[in-house]
C-alpha cells in the first residue's frame, strides 16, 4: 500500500524564479488521485533532518500561485552541506515519514545531495524516488543549456549596466560594476546585453574563465578611458590570479569560508574597492566609482524574465511527470530546441551532482575582456518580453560665437 | 525683435526621470509660435561656457518621447558647481546667442547656479527669464511636496528591500543596505516601504538626521538578531557621529572631495563593510552581508514610477508656461492638493536655492530606527501603479515522528 506522500525542498542561494518550481512540484502533484500529501521541507535539508514540515497539501492554488511570483524561496534554504552521515540522517526521516517522492530545487550540491540519498535509498531496499530540480542563477549546471534563475538574474544584470552606462555617459568617469558568479562567468558576461550602440559600456568584461592580470586591466582602462572619455567595466567576483588565487580574497582582512569552504566573495565590497583604487592611484583618472551588485541580482523583487518565470514552472511540473510515469531517479535538465522553445530531460543525477559548468570558449571574445555574437543570441530570448530601451537624442550641433 | 531663442540644460546626478523633465520644456516651448530654436547645453554649466549647444528643434517628436522614457541626463550632467565668475561666463554665452529664456534641470546647487545668472541678467539690464526645475534622488529641496526623481528611486529602493528581506528570511543573517542621501534621510526611509509583514524588515533604519551610535547600533542589531533570528538594516550613506563626522569617512583611507567640498560617500562599499565588520566581531554573529546600492539606485533602467514620469513631464511643461505667461524668474516647485493628486507653483529663486530640506521630525519614529505612518501615508502614493508584492505560505505544520 502506497503512502502517497512526496516530500518537496528548496536549497542553496535564492533566485527570482525558485518559487515557481516549487509551486509547479505541489500543483502537479495534487493532480496525482494516489498523492495524499506533499509536504515542504523548511530550509532544505536541514529542515528534513529536523522534521521541520509543512502540509502543502493544506495551501490554496491561489495563494500557492501568489508565492510562485515571490522571489527567494518560500520554505527557506540552507547552505548546509550534507556529508553521507548526514544523507543518512536524511534517510532516516523520509523513512519515517513514509516519504516516496523527494525533490529537492538547488544547484550543483544540491543534486550532489539528492544523488547521497538516491544512493542511500536505493542500499536499503526502500522505495524512494528522488528528484533534482535544477536552480542557480550562475548558470553553472551541466547537461543545461542553461538553469532557471539565472534568466531574471541576468536580466537584472543586463537593466543595471544599461543603466549605469547611461549614468556614466552623463557623468563621465570609470565606473566598475562587480557582478555574481565564483567560476562561471555567466551572469557577468549578461551585462554586455545591456548594451546598444556601439560606444556604450560595458567596455570591458572580465570574468573567472580567463586569467586576471592587474597590469593588463590597467592598460586596457587606460585604453578605453583614451577612446571614450569614460570606461564602463564589468567584473566577476569570482576574477583570479594565474595560481587561481581569488582577486578578492588577496585583500580581504580575514577571509571567511562557508560549509563548502568557499570563500565569501559576495556581501562585501572590497573587491570593486581595490580595482578602483588601483585605478585611482596607478591611471590618475580622479572619477572613479565601483558597485557591487550584491544580492540585489538575485533578490530584487520586480525584475524578472517572464521566460524565466514559465521554465522555472516546467522544470517542476516536469519533475513530478517524472518521477510518477518513469522508473529512475535523475536531475531535470532544459534542452534548447529552437529559437526560442525549450523541452526537458531527465539526466542521471551522476551527470549533473557535483560538476561545474563554466562558459565555452565560443562565448568568448578573443580579447578575453568582451562576449561573442553566439553569446548574445544564446542569452537574448532568455531574457524575456518587455525589456526596457534606452534612446538617445540625435546631434544637431549648434556653431559657436565665443569660442569660434 | 525678439529671438525667441531658449535654453534649457541638465545639471547634478541624474535621474530615472530627468528627461521627462527635459522632453516636457522641449515640447511645451515647441507650441509656442514665437519660439525659433530650443537649445540643449551638453554638460549642463559646463556645456553653457563650451557652447556646446545642439538644436533640440531639430530632433523627432517621436524620439524625444523615447528619450523622455530612457533614465539618466540626456544631454549629459556636471558636478561644476559656479562661482560667480563662473557665472558671468555662462550669462556672456546666453547674451551672445540672444538666448532670452534660461532653463536649469537640478538639485540645489543648480537653483543657486539660476538665481547667480539670474541676478547678473538683472544687473546687466539683459532681459533673460531663468527659471530652475527640480529634480533630486535625495527629496532634499526646500518648499517641495517631494522632488521629481526621487519617487522613482524611492520605488527601487522598497523594492530591493522587499527582496533583500525575502531573502534574508529565506537564508536568515544580518543584511545592511547602504542608501544614498548624505543629509536627508527621505531615500534610506523608502525602504519602509518594502515591508509588508509585521515581522519582514528592514527591522532597523538609519537615518541622517539623527546622530549615529556604534554603541547603541549594535545594541539595537542584537535585540532584532534575538527577537527575529534575523535583522535586515537600511542605513543611509550620510550617518554620521554627534561631531556631524560621516561613519564613512571615519574610515576611508583616502577621502575624496568633489568641487562642492562634498566628501565620496557613494561609489564605495566601506561604509557596509564597516559595519558588518563591527556586527561580525563586536556580536559574533557569522552570517553578516552588506550591500551599497550605489548608483543602481538612481540609473537602473526599469524601475520606475509612472507617477513620477508624469510630475517630472509637468514641471518641464509648467517651467516653459510660467516663463511664457509669468514675469519673474523662479524655481518650479510641487504642491500636494490631495490622496493623491499635485499642482505646481513658481517659487522665488531666494527660497530654493542653496537651502537642504531634510525629513521632518513627523516622519521619524520616537525610537529614531524607524519611520511612521504619516511617512508611508507620505510616500505610497509617489511609487506609482504596479509595484509588485510579496506572499508567504501559510503555516500548516506536519507532526515529527523522529524528533517527538
Amino acid at each position: 500500500m502506497s503512502s502517497g506522500k512526496i516530500l518537496v525542498a528548496q536549497g542553496g542561494g535564492p533566485t527570482a524564479v525558485i518559487n515557481q518550481s516549487l509551486v509547479g512540484v505541489v500543483l502537479e502533484a495534487r493532480r496525482f488521485r494516489h498523492v495524499t500529501r506533499v509536504y515542504g521541507a523548511l530550509h532544505g535539508v536541514r529542515g528534513i533532518v529536523n522534521e521541520d514540515f509543512v502540509d502543502l497539501t493544506q495551501e490554496t492554488s491561489h495563494n500557492l500561485e501568489l508565492v510562485a511570483a515571490t522571489p527567494s524561496s518560500a520554505l527557506g534554504s540552507t547552505r548546509d552541506k550534507p556529508d553521507e552521515q548526514y544523507c543518512e540522517r536524511i534517510f532516516e526521516v523520509l523513512r519515517a515519514h513514509e516519504i516516496e517522492h523527494f525533490f529537492y530545487i538547488g544547484g550543483n550540491d544540491s543534486s550532489d545531495t539528492v544523488r547521497i540519498v538516491s544512493q542511500r535509498a536505493r542500499a536499503a531496499g526502500y522505495p524512494l524516488r528522488c528528484i533534482h530540480i535544477p536552480k542557480t542563477i550562475d548558470n553553472d549546471l551541466v547537461g543545461n543549456d542553461h538553469t532557471p534563475g539565472f534568466p531574471s538574474a541576468a536580466r537584472f544584470v543586463a537593466q543595471a549596466f544599461a543603466g549605469a552606462n547611461l549614468d556614466n555617459a552623463s557623468l563621465p568617469g570609470v565606473y566598475v560594476g562587480v557582478v555574481m558568479g565564483r567560476h562561471a562567468g555567466f551572469l557577468t558576461a549578461a551585462s554586455a546585453l545591456g548594451k546598444k550602440f556601439a560606444d556604450d559600456g560595458p567596455h570591458l568584461i572580465y570574468l573567472p574563465e580567463r586569467v586576471f592580470e592587474l597590469e593588463r586591466f590597467l592598460a586596457d582602462v587606460k585604453a578605453m578611458y583614451e577612446k571614450h572619455g569614460r570606461c564602463v567595466i564589468a567584473v566577476s567576483e569570482g576574477i583570479h590570479d594565474a595560481s587561481g588565487e581569488p582577486i578578492a580574497s588577496l585583500l580581504a582582512k580575514e577571509v571567511e569560508r562557508d560549509a563548502h569552504g568557499n570563500v565569501q566573495l559576495s556581501g562585501t565590497g572590497a573587491l570593486a574597492d581595490l580595482l578602483c583604487d588601483e585605478i585611482k592611484d596607478k591611471l590618475g583618472i580622479k572619477r572613479v566609482r565601483g558597485d557591487t551588485f550584491g544580492y540585489l541580482q538575485r533578490s530584487f523583487i520586480g525584475c524578472v524574465s517572464d521566460v524565466d518565470q514559465r521554465e522555472a514552472r516546467e522544470v517542476g511540473e516536469k519533475a513530478v511527470q517524472f518521477a510518477m510515469w518513469g522508473d529512475r531517479d535523475g536531475s531535470v535538465a532544459i534542452k534548447r530546441t529552437g529559437f526560442y522553445s525549450a523541452d526537458y530531460e531527465l539526466l542521471p543525477l551522476e551527470a549533473v551532482a557535483g560538476k561545474t559548468r563554466t562558459m565555452e570558449d565560443e562565448f568568448i571574445a578573443a580579447s578575453g575582456t568582451d562576449v561573442t555574437d553566439a553569446f548574445r543570441m544564446y542569452l537574448r530570448p532568455l531574457l524575456g518580453s518587455g525589456m526596457p530601451d534606452a534612446f538617445r537624442l540625435r546631434p544637431a550641433p549648434v556653431a559657436k560665437i565665443l569660442n569660434r
